[in-house]
């Protein structure tokens, strides 16, 4: 059973505020077993890879080779079913032409004392990609971090994917195929990592790393920052469905129940104005869980972190929401645009009644790389942005150093940078 | 003496190598220290920042108040140079109007199966902006963090800056001020990074932290990081000149100083053609280092870090530049544009002979936040961006669903998410 919270009750403030501070993860604390594993991959490369792989993964990467060969990838198409390889190019279809509009544009332009600025973008030459394996290792996400990659124009996107006891899931192989990917090496957890950021004999090095990972992979990732960039550190999922009385409670229950089936730390929180609704709502999830091969994970997450908060009016659940900064916000409601108009902080809004998250998830066209742990307040989803760079450039002639110099010489001066403003008056014989 | 490195030996490669993984800082480990500090102001508030305050700065702020009031900055305009206080401004406009241009606009559009996508900016709530205290007290910096987040629309801009005996420069108050900072603190180091990030009885909690500062601000950063966002952490600072025989050996060497007076860890690099004309700015440097006030710091940084590198011809040196993927870079050539166009990683380029570098640190109108050590290949200076976040929107009718749906519950299935294919087939009656 989900908590329940009502706003009109007077301790609310404080049970709501105890809720968003409500910790999801235990954090390993696997820094220094993931320090040596970098070091010894810096220092070995190869050959700590393949040892790092018979012992983590059980697969001998002296047989199957560290690179996935074409002819692996041809095999996977194979043992693809053909209907999800075609949902694949549909969802890339989709995600491509959606994400090409997220291109930044150079601007170079000339200002009124004739001084030429510019912002001039970028693809990051090189990108690494870990995509985990076992169960968590998804299709979807493969397109989800390569696409924007390739739409940003990177030369290199490099897929490094563990194969415990030597297996890929094909329909991974298929989509990075399909979204570009352009090497794929069969290698997984911080020496993974490792490999990305300095390189070995195989493996060139990268400029960024991104894609989600267990505990090894997160503090791998952290480690080599700095070296490289990193995205975000993904935590858990999250879902916030904001519904009225004109829902069926059955399709609610549903979008809950699909987000708290990704894992026992995911959260699924209702907010309604009508506490009859959010009774329903309840005993829908109890009676669709009978039959939900995920079951036991999704009545975990719906016990331990699920939620229920009754507003007097969908109007007052407004600063809520903004608070809760979810990574995705369903609004089934009436006029979902006005709600939005006035909302803060979410990783992606899903309007009205037939936009069920899960159409994010895979096959909408905007990203599902969001933040998560109302990182929202703050950080954005995955997009184009995080595969280029800007570089400003700034062109000024005689009379423009001329005009613009008194006040860099001053400031200077003010801040006791003497060679400064002498980098500045030498050119003008000052 | 800087070194020197001529592409044409036949150890170049492995030299330059080497070069390119110069350590130029070494990190103090005080995690732990600032561990205790963060938990002692959670738990603590105002209490330890006053109690912190007096240890570390000499500063009573039962007396002087832990807020900086608007007569301190009435107080602080009046002790300021007016010519400074004029500079300041001239610089704000220069800035605001260039990153006016930066404001990512809003996009929604109806694709070709009647989905509506969207992707919404909005402005991050609050900020706070660190500045050091003591000599690198640099209002420059103080309108190079806080204009950017006023021109993005943030609404609270928190500003703390320690006041080592009781004493703010007044130029950074100033600064702040015509910049649009909305609240000033007197506190510092780790302690203020953790009163910004979980509030306290008397400064509110921000959502984003950015600015520089030391070893103890840089590992608070890093350790509220999640709970709030942070910008990069900056590296010591660096130039790389790339000039050909046209140059005043005077005006290269000038800017070579101007970068190395910074810091013993800055680093100056030279790129030329011409071996004489390298020799002379190296002969320029050691002249004009006779007559610079901070000719100790200036000297030991090019000593320590600075080179010049001999090409045989300027062409030649466009792999170089985008590996060294320097924080400023001066083009002091014919045609810099036809070399820009070809480079691929910097934080900044100045184009041309009249403009050093010394004219984006002030008021070019570009940032002078920008990526250093070598993080310009996959990270940008500071802008706009950096202050809001994209909300991503998704809205289908019933007919849009019928027809996403099939490949959305193929990608389900595939993934074993059967939760996921219910929550769109339960609105479709499959």
């Amino acid at each position: 059973m989900a908590i329940t919270l009502r706003q009109s009750d007077a301790d609310f403030e404080q049970r709501f505020a105890a809720f968003l501070l409500t910790k999801r993860e235990v954090s390993e604390d696997v820094d220094a077993a993931v320090r040596a594993i970098i070091a010894r991959v810096r220092a070995e490369g190869d050959a700590a890879l393949i040892d790092y792989t018979l012992k983590f993964d059980k697969a001998d990467l002296n047989k199957l080779g560290i690179a996935v060969s074409r002819d692996d990838i041809a095999k996977a198409y194979d043992d693809a079913d053909p209907a999800t390889i075609e949902a694949l190019s549909f969802a890339r279809d989709r995600i491509r032409s959606h994400h090409e509009r997220q291109k930044p544009k150079d601007d170079l332009y000339t200002d009124a004392a004739g001084v030429e600025l510019g912002s001039r973008w970028t693809a990051i030459e090189a990108v690494g990609l870990y995509v985990p394996g076992g169960t968590a290792s998804y299709p979807s996400s493969v397109l989800m971090n390569a696409v924007p990659a390739k739409v940003a124009g990177v030369e290199r996107i490099v897929m490094v994917v563990p194969a415990p006891h030597g297996i890929i899931n094909p329909l991974v192989l298929v989509a990075a195929d399909i979204a570009g990917v352009s090497e794929i090496y069969r290698v997984g957890g911080a020496q993974a990592i490792a490999a990305l950021a300095y390189g070995t004999e195989t493996i060139g090095p990268v400029a960024k790393i991104v894609g989600p990972g267990n505990a090894y992979v997160a503090a791998a990732k952290r480690q080599v920052f700095g070296t490289v960039g990193i995205d975000m550190i993904a935590g858990p999922s999250e879902v916030l469905v904001v519904a009225d009385a004109s829902n069926d409670p059955d399709w609610i229950a549903a979008d809950l129940l699909a987000q708290a089936e990704h894992d026992v730390s995911a959260q699924s929180i209702l907010i309604t104005d009508d506490p009859a609704f959010g009774k329903a709502v309840e005993q829908a999830v109890e009676r669709q869980l009978q039959s939900l091969p995920r079951a036991e994970t999704a009545a975990a997450s719906w016990r331990d972190f699920g939620a229920v908060i009754q507003v007097p009016t969908i109007e007052a659940s407004l600063p809520l929401v903004d608070r809760i900064a979810a990574e995705h916000v369903e609004l089934a409601i009436d006029d979902p645009e006005a709600f939005l108009s006035r909302m803060c902080n979410a990783g992606a809004v899903f309007l009205g009644r037939h936009t069920p998250e899960v159409i994010g998830d895979y096959v909408g066209g905007s990203n599902h790389v969001l933040p998560t742990a109302r990182s929202a307040r703050f950080s954005s989803g995955l997009s184009v942005l995080d595969f280029v760079k800007r570089t400003s450039t700034l062109k000024l002639g005689p009379e423009q150093l001329r005009a613009l110099a008194p006040a860099a010489i001053a400031l200077a001066k003010a801040e006791g940078l003497d060679a400064h403003g002498r980098s500045v008056a030498i050119r003008l014989n000052m």
